[in-house]
């Protein structure tokens, strides 16, 4: 990465944003000292998670939400991270180009898509990354839009500032959310396409569910019908209000805790790195060999090994 | 985990398999002692994985190959991992109670469970370790039947002598099935419900694909319909003929890379156990103050805190 890049990066040009993007998604070399540099300016953004299982219209909302906030000049970021499999959400990418076609005349409002490539742990500290160079890029907004069906997707959503679960009124959805993670993490849940289905006895259940959880912030329901414009104005409101809720104190706690849960997650990714250095793997070797011919178990094997690297 | 248990567990009762299994899967005090006591009698069960999208009928084909094997006085052990999310494949637990009646009687076939509770990584890892358990126990045969759209999913069926990817004849599912990383996993290709949907077209889509990669063995395509009873033993005799491919040295190869993959994970997870102590947490709060307070990058905290740990 050149000094003139960072310098195009500072005068706000676009290409400049997008390959600096390219370098941290893709680990080029100095990515991390342009994390570094760039580290000082940033956390100045609202930070919006938006998840929901497949089919829920989460594309269609932040379609029809960006342009509101672009109407009061906020310059918005929006990451979308795709799930590892293709089985799920297949029409994402078809989605995101669309979009791209709308607002390819706005430089207020960038799009970037993010794919898990390799391990599944890599796409939220890649996903965080990648949102520290939108945030020193001077983005009001970043819009985290993933598929909450794997632990990683909601790992994703999860580190925002305020979190949208997005449900289609389906009998049985309530308790499938419940049980993949969703009702603990959302702030704001908003029942898309709620022109379909038992809208009303959907809305029941979520609310009952959504009372019993004895939280301070009880989360508000929004109905919405993406495709047709409905109710996008009271989900804005509905974020707002959660903003309000949290006050300063409540945004610092949360983002502390999320700066703990990245450097984390970074202290581990580069144990792996420093582990499998070329004296690990010979010691991996060797250790395969003694568990292989039966003469010590795999967890001896591993106690032995550690010993040796961990202080 | 008392001695009487592991003595009942050699005398070959089921209860006392079921204990042990419980206890590894939970990770109870002890649980590694166990393992390293039962690993001597590990290794001699032959491993088949079985995975595929959701919905493709994997517990019917699981259910109609048991008999099979039993017919021929094979024991059999099925694992079942289930999906982290419930948002897809909401039937296997009602397949699995299903069998669960079909086999009670039968001291040959034992049947089990597993979920992912907590992080996905777990998953692969507690499946290998049950599994040593399972061949400790003496099944001749490990029937490890997982959802094939997370990587780790993946990986458990990977971890397999003999892969069967199960498909339906959908179109555009083979293109699926290929982003999924399915194609380069499965030995054999078994496209079940034979009976519905484009098969012929899917057949012939299926074998260029599989033909174009160059393999020394190029996986066979069976067709099934489990629901009734058809293509069953044409699978089994595909299953052999891989076994025969593989001969005493491609098994051996396999089964050394396995281990090796096992091994890493363990080291992987007992790092973060011995780096999360009591004072790996001190250090990270004490660095995540400074990071904080934008006095060192995220980057800058965790090559500090590497550098004292990791020799």
């Amino acid at each position: 990465m050149t000094q003139r890049w960072l310098q195009r990066f500072d005068e706000k040009d676009p290409i400049a944003l997008a390959k600096l993007i390219s370098a941290v998604e893709n680990r080029l070399p100095g990515y991390q000292e342009l994390l570094d540099a760039l580290y000082a300016r940033t956390g100045n953004a609202y930070r919006i998670g938006i998840t929901g299982p497949p089919g829920a219209g989460k594309s269609s909302l932040v379609d029809r939400l960006v342009p509101l906030y672009r109407a009061e000049a906020k310059t918005v970021a929006v990451l979308a991270c795709d799930p590892t499999s293709p089985f799920t959400g297949g029409a994402l990418l078809g989605d995101r180009i669309r979009m791209q076609d709308l607002v390819t005349n706005d430089d207020g409002v960038f799009i970037r898509s993010m794919a898990t490539r390799g391990s599944l742990g890599g796409l939220a500290k890649a996903a965080q990354e990648v949102a520290l160079v939108l945030e020193a890029f001077g983005f009001d907004l970043i819009l985290f839009e993933t598929i909450g069906v794997g632990q990683v997707e909601i790992d994703i959503a999860q580190a925002a500032d305020s979190v949208v679960v997005v449900l289609v009124p389906q009998s049985g959805d309530v308790i499938q959310a419940m049980k993949a993670g969703l009702m603990e993490i959302g702030d704001i849940f908003c029942i898309n396409k709620a022109d379909q289905g038992e809208a009303d006895l959907f809305y029941k259940n979520l609310q009952t569910m959504l009372s019993l959880a004895m939280r301070d912030w009880i989360p508000p329901i929004v109905q919405t019908v993406a495709t047709a414009h409905q109710g996008i104005e009271k989900l804005k409101e509905a974020l707002e209000k959660h903003r309000i809720f949290l006050g300063e104190e409540g945004l610092r706690a949360r983002r502390r805790e999320r700066l703990r849960v990245f450097i984390k997650e970074l202290i581990e990714d580069g144990l792996r790195v420093r582990l499998w250095d070329g004296e690990g793997l010979r010691d991996l070797e060797s250790q395969l060999e003694r568990v292989w011919g039966k003469i010590i178990s795999p967890h001896q094997a591993v106690q032995e090994l550690l010993q040796k690297r961990v202080r």
